[in-house]
């Protein structure tokens, strides 16, 4: 019997290798501000070569979403797929020692665990470089019945996407969790992202596999291409599925907030303040830590949102997208808890 | 022919593995708080398994100093042994990345590179278990006579005499510096270090070795085995060598400031303005740093101890013990560039 889960995540494992740099460095390396690219292993080691002094975290989106949510209180599993070297015994190590459960055997052979090379400007801006190495190796098989079974929410990347036999672990999965009758949430991770597999996310949401959506607004933007951000949350308050079902809709606007869109109504949350934006990375995966984290504590939606701000406070303030604060004891200092 | 050097440092290469903890853990971990212990391999892998999500970042106290002189303008060379693995290729990368000269091949067999697992307590008092690894492989045909010859200040750990071949590049090294006319810096390290080798250090010191010295005041304490900080210090203005020479003493008293101590002299400098302690490692190496890179500028030793404190309070207010700040930009903002 697999013991029940609050929430799981289906994500790409990905240690972090962060550095600090500026505007002119970005425009050498013919990176877009911003984003994030994917690149291949010698590319990797032409940018590390290049690049500032680093620190290594442990991220992947949706792992740092598992992190944030367990670290709130939610029973939280994970899946993705790492390889038996040293960035993915970090990768593991540091899921076990936050409380998400991870069972996901390594591979033994192929490519190296995936690392992002994360570069920070001045202005906490964070734009990204993947290579995906062994999260291609993520397949249906890695996808236990019984544990996606058992979780009230699945979570999934958009991310997922990019390497080619994830989705069909992601596919596996939506069926598992609305066969058992629990929902499935999905980020659009990225506007590039959003651009490469638009008509593939938009079919997943109008064919009832998505319950729950998270999307800053540029990757909202992204989906219904348009340049105009209330023509993109319209368009998402709109959505129905083929049953007629509208889908609860999360999106964030940096220090504008975010809006829960919900039944076509749209409610607006004011974002948490913040004293100094220092890294961006992670501020989207911990908005939906905390609001998916709230959920599972049965709060309301609006709570919900706050504590994903709170959450996405903390990440910004500080280099990495794993976060360094006793979140629940600033949860409960500003009473959402 | 060499290009000169302002400072070369020969020390411990190694790669801090970093974890928040509370004082339960250390105490059921039987770590001595504040101090630097020397583990083994099995124990590193039981101390990582237990230890909650980590930061990886470069580390070594000589290697933190060498960074910290080059980002204040002081042309730096470091010598020291890693292994030809990932910790190694992320340790090479961060000395170049910030224009210190690293030409030491790493080993291609024998033990992995050095890590440091540093726990931090909510207090931002750090507690190190150093497995020494690659280290241990430093030996006398790593130190290069021109490159030596060519530094103004070779700057040499204490923690040097841990790894048994060490200690004889250290001599080596002393003997090229004093045969060039060029000055040579210890620092005690620790004061369990001070411990291990009182009176080696206090030979070195005697003998005409050591024309600068870096101490903590307990490391000082440890040295003289007197538990009247006062005496200590007076101890050190005290000492003469066998041709009678005073060397020149900074001993750094963390909130309290430092003391110059010269000619029999003592001279208070105060500390540099903190908000908050958050990771006290790295205090000591870059007091150094600041001192060393200000002696490479021409200052005078108040203003030296000044940049000193300048360059410590920045890394104690984040986690690692590599600055993230533009040390110039801060140290012209005070007025000390």
């Amino acid at each position: 019997m697999t013991a029940p889960l609050d929430l799981l995540v289906i994500g790409n494992a990905i240690v972090d290798v962060i550095a600090r740099t500026d505007d002119a460095f970005l425009a050498a390396q013919k990176v877009a501000k911003g984003a994030m690219q994917l690149i291949d292993e010698p590319r990797a080691e032409e940018l590390f070569q290049a690049m500032g002094p680093a620190t290594i975290v442990s991220g992947g989106s949706g792992a740092n979403t598992a992190v944030g949510a367990a670290l709130l209180g939610a029973r939280t599993g994970f899946i993705g797929k790492v390889r038996d070297d040293e960035p993915g015994h970090l990768f593991a190590h540091d899921l076990k020692a936050t409380g998400v459960g991870f069972t996901v055997p390594p591979a033994t052979d192929g490519p190296a665990t995936a690392r992002c090379f994360v570069l920070v400007t001045p202005d906490g801006e964070r734009t990204m470089n993947t290579y995906l190495g062994a999260c291609q190796g993520l397949s249906p098989a890695d996808v236990d019945e019984a544990v996606v079974a058992s979780a009230r929410v699945v979570y999934l990347e958009g991310y997922l996407w990019d390497p080619p036999a994830a989705k069909e672990a992601f596919r596996k999965a939506v069926k598992i969790a609305h066969a058992a009758g629990n929902a499935v949430a999905l980020t659009l991770s990225d506007a590039f992202c959003v651009g490469r597999y638009r008509d593939e996310f938009l079919g997943l949401i109008r064919d009832g596999s998505i319950d729950i959506l998270f999307a800053n607004i540029g990757e909202l933007m992204s989906l219904y291409e348009t340049e105009d951000a209330d023509a993109a949350v319209q368009a998402l308050r709109d959505e129905r599925d083929a049953r007629g079902r509208h889908l609860l809709g999360l999106v964030t606007r940096s220090a504008e907030g975010s809006l829960v869109v919900k039944g076509g109504e749209i409610r607006a949350v004011e974002a948490s303040l913040v004293h100094e934006v220092v890294d961006t990375t992670g501020a989207g995966d911990l908005f939906a830590a905390g609001f998916l984290a709230g959920q599972a504590r049965g709060l309301d939606y609006v709570t919900c949102a706050k504590l994903g701000s709170l959450a996405a406070a903390e990440v910004i303030q500080h280099i990495g997208a794993r976060p360094q604060s006793d979140l629940v004891a600033l949860a409960k200092k500003r009473g959402l808890l």
